[in-house]
């Protein structure tokens, strides 16, 4: 008896619908980059730890899959793509024309509790500005992240962008007073704040002279508070998408390394979860790469947007569509006659040269079991190989209709 | 001063051409594949390290990048795919109508001496028949992994795909009165003949009652040997591609678990390196999976066939051009009045909603400059935003022609 083998848990085994699903979600991040002249990059599954260490947070460190290789090198799987992002950037900046407008689609590795919508491997849609000043290039950033939505077909009933400014935060802290080593404190408890009980939350804030009342007087100003906001704002409204955006200063998002606005995408009404977010962070690749470069992005993860797709009406119609394009043949040459094998070998080879995509028997089968299979393969019409060969019939497998045609005219009529 | 990272020995940094041409053999592959009806899946890049030791031969064993997680599990980086799918395959095996045609194309780990063509990771596209006895699907693999040679422009003089016959070789050992435990041994001393002087492989096979002269003779023999090769033959002359096969019994494949048919894709007069290769291998899935299952299958890997592809004259002319055109936008938005911004927000949005790949600069930028980076983004044409808007100019990049339009009729105008 066999062992019986099982995946790791918290990793996905991809069958073929599964597999269709993620190809549907993958071509359409890509076809939207593509769109707003993005180009595609990849970074390696395995980088040295030290990557890690010094940017990505307590938390994610905790979470490598690390361990020492025959080398003796300390390596991880990568838990986000952004310091390689950085060491690339930085290492041939000099190669590529600014601003670099880069995207990649990836897999990352996490070592969590898996559960829904999280498990310990996801693809992530990674999407960056580099060495671009101009809030534009967030704008950018947003406008595209709206569109990979609305492309999903997503509608304004079922998503919001909430964007925000980290450096608004920063300038008040500074107008308040706060000195600048309880910044990332500060920053922190503004993150929090939202799943923290408000007389913890003002306590934390009394203890570096500020109130709640003030934070959320604040909070409340919106666009006011930031100069950038506005200009995001009025280049979103300019494209047509005004509809999706809300300016919620309570987003601040909790990576430490954020340096002006930031955003989020929700979903509406059904559990708000966050299906992609990210910002500028104009310091990290300095820190990483040794090379001043200003820059922006965002990531989206395969897991909880594959999840939103399948459970709104539209979206998920669009996907079950896709993964029945993906496992459908255009023809199935049937061989009516089994002493035909050189004809029937000769015919498909014809088709697929002329771009079809076709399926036939290898084995002996009987006709009407045959018929059944063409049927069952997703395709519209049957070839079928007979003692009249090299005259072919063609079935239409929709309405049953027969005609024949001779080889030489075949490609041309199946088109 | 920042410490400066680098990717690990053997992983490599795919930068956008670098990934433009990794896409180029993907999308080749992927194209081939579904041509040929086949369905795409995908395993997980971390297995438990038992899914290897039962059955992959010591050498990749011995390779592997394993260690333990933080459960406590013994799991490593996959070597190779077949063991995923045997485990995929036998668990689910009653969903899916037999033959399974599955294909695959994800990346792979080995610990080695990293060489031309030989990194410790490598992409490879696994393509499967599970399930089926006829050496039809044997032919059609052999006719896919042609086709995927001919997609990618290589001809006649560029490659050969050798075929031959594992079930002869057991037959003739058996004939010759060969013990059944020395069969494997017998297998591995006829797979390294070409690269061992020829009085040690002769020494080998008298110490099981055979001589060099009398394995030289059936090899000479050829397609008589076997009945499924000739079969084999049949077919893929009947489809056209005789001129691409050779038989050639000197080749066994060094893999233990072949059981029929076997076959390598080589180039030729660029260092015969092997580029393809694969087999049946009928009693795989029950030993692993715990399920009888027939199956055939063959694997290329990235390297060597982008180096064969870069070498060759019309192949590397295709790549080249896949490569200009994965990096280059339709269209390049020129904004000639910087008071214009939410105009040229209007019209880089409608351009896209209508298809295009649109850039344009995010922070003003002289005119001039901006005419230079619209040639520089591969555009065909730059759309001008200018006082006279709504009315807008567009401009022939390469003949410098210039006309105008109204913003509604913009969109037919470019296409």
């Amino acid at each position: 008896m066999a062992q019986k083998f099982q995946t790791l848990p918290g990793f996905r085994d991809f069958y073929p619908a599964d597999c269709a699903a993620r190809n549907y979600v993958f071509e359409t991040w890509r076809r939207v980059a593509r769109r707003y002249g993005f180009v595609e990059y990849e970074g390696p599954i395995l980088e040295p730890t030290d990557l890690y260490r010094k940017k990505s947070g307590n938390e994610i460190v905790n979470q490598l899959f690390c361990f020492e290789d025959k080398g003796e090198r300390d390596v991880s799987l990568r838990p986000e793509l952004t310091p390689t992002l950085a060491r690339m950037a930085a290492s041939r900046q000099r190669d590529f024309k600014k601003p670099l407008r880069w995207f990649s689609i990836g897999q990352f590795f996490r070592y969590e509790k898996h559960q829904k919508g999280r498990g310990r491997e996801f693809y992530q849609f990674n999407c960056d500005i580099l060495g671009e000043d101009s809030v534009l290039a967030d704008a950018e950033l947003m406008a595209l992240a709206i569109d990979l939505m609305l492309e999903l077909d997503f509608s304004s009933e079922d998503f919001k962008i909430r964007i925000s400014d980290r450096q608004a935060w920063v300038s008040y802290a500074m107008d308040q007073g706060v000195p600048e080593e309880s910044l990332t404190d500060f920053l922190q408890t503004v993150d929090k704040m939202e799943r923290t009980p408000p007389e913890k939350t003002d306590e934390k804030l009394q203890e570096i002279g500020l109130s709640l009342a003030g934070i959320e007087a604040f909070i409340k100003s919106g666009a006011e508070a930031s100069e950038p906001l506005r200009e995001v704002l009025a280049n979103l409204e300019a494209r047509g998408l005004g509809d999706f955006v809300e300016v919620d200063l309570g987003i601040v998002r909790g990576l430490a390394y954020y340096t002006g606005p930031v955003f989020e995408i929700f979903d509406i009404g059904k559990g708000m979860r966050a299906v992609a977010g990210g910002g500028r962070y104009d310091q990290l690749i300095g820190l990483i790469g040794g090379v001043e470069m200003p820059a922006c992005g965002f990531a989206m993860g395969d897991m909880v947007i594959t999840d939103l797709v399948k459970e709104t009406e539209k979206p998920a119609a669009l996907l079950e569509a896709a993964i029945t394009t993906e496992q459908s043949v255009d023809l199935y040459v049937v061989e009516a006659d089994s002493s035909k094998k050189a004809a029937t070998a000769q015919v498909v080879q014809l088709l697929r040269s002329g771009g079809f995509s076709v399926q036939y028997a290898f084995a002996d089968m009987k006709v009407g079991k045959q018929f059944q299979t063409a049927e069952q393969s997703g395709a519209t019409h049957a070839v079928v190989i007979g003692s009249e060969f090299p005259q072919v019939g063609i079935k239409d497998l929709s309405d049953r209709s027969e005609k024949t045609v001779s080889l030489e005219a075949l490609l041309e009529a199946v088109k």
